[in-house]
């Protein structure tokens, strides 16, 4: 099994117009995301954002959990924000996890969309990718309306977004819940 | 496919000493699991709460969504937030959802649980039982620490819980995770 860790992007990103911007931090993606991921077993839950001010409040929070108040009320809640690093950008993050797992070699960057792209890979067989041999892997999601093309562009691996079962194909997932599923998707448990 | 919906119960739910209490409404909740159950196709979405006051809250956000400034602003929000029911309690639930669907005939009710349960169904059987005929099925997750004994010794099905792959088990994920877990693992598309 290749080590995983996850990336929320709130830079670049796109509006519903299809501009780059900067989104804000929402504070239950912190939470939800990294009970998620700490619940899946990943390594790390990197937040990216380019503010300093924003990175500062996103680290606040966490500190609360880890060694705070909270800490002491809920301890359940210490394990996945100690696993939660705020950083300035996509590329500090495949840093970090890059050192951390593998002593600088290199790291693949997934990236998700909630629309088709060029060249997807549909989960089953990401799946099987995560448990073959190769390089770490960093699972991208961006908030506001998406990651923006230059970081779909640069990825390793496109995952195929996850299609409404509705016919006329309504789809808007909060990034909170596409997170869960798609940590479902690539290493959840099966069950008949 | 059976019709189903979703309800999310504020009371009678379990606090973390196993006392049977009542959770205040949180607004993620609402958007979250309102944008998950219609994705994957779900008829209602029922928030069940005992306080009018806390109920009042919740009608106030989804009518901001469905007649207020919210629709105009971001439209795509607004059918999630129309299939919402605010109701009092879960057996207002029950008849609401079996008068849409069945005339007033019966409804399944089916639990959801983090912990184990006596008789459960895993759960690609009881997406296989949703494929079958037979009544229309309201899914139902508690907030706090889950729900109370009293609602799960009546359920028709209990549904086995979302296992983590982590070996010590540690098993957190927001009602918000779960509940778009449980709608990917019983409605959500194959894609190998």
């Amino acid at each position: 099994m290749r080590p995983l860790a996850l990336a929320l992007v709130h830079y670049p990103v796109l509006d519903r117009q299809g501009n780059v911007v900067t989104t804000s931090i929402t504070n239950l993606d912190i939470h939800d995301i990294a009970r998620s991921s700490f619940t899946y077993g990943l390594e790390r839950y990197f937040i990216v954002h380019p503010v300093a001010a924003q990175r500062e409040l996103a680290f606040r929070v966490t500190e609360h959990w880890t060694s705070g108040s909270g800490a002491e009320r809920i301890p359940d809640r210490k394990p996945p924000m100690e696993a939660v690093r705020v950083v300035s950008t996509l590329q500090a993050a495949v840093l970090e996890f890059s050192e951390r797992c593998s002593g600088g070699g290199g790291v693949e960057v997934w990236v998700t969309s909630a629309k088709d792209l060029p060249e997807m890979v549909p989960h089953g067989k990401a799946r099987r990718l995560l448990q073959e041999s190769g390089p770490p892997v960093l699972l991208v999601l961006g908030t506001g309306w998406g990651l923006a093309p230059e970081v779909v562009q640069d990825a390793a691996c496109r995952l195929a977004p996850i299609r409404s079962p509705r016919e006329d194909g309504y789809n808007h997932l909060s990034v909170r819940a596409a997170a869960a599923i798609f940590l479902d998707r690539l290493l959840g448990g099966i069950d008949e």
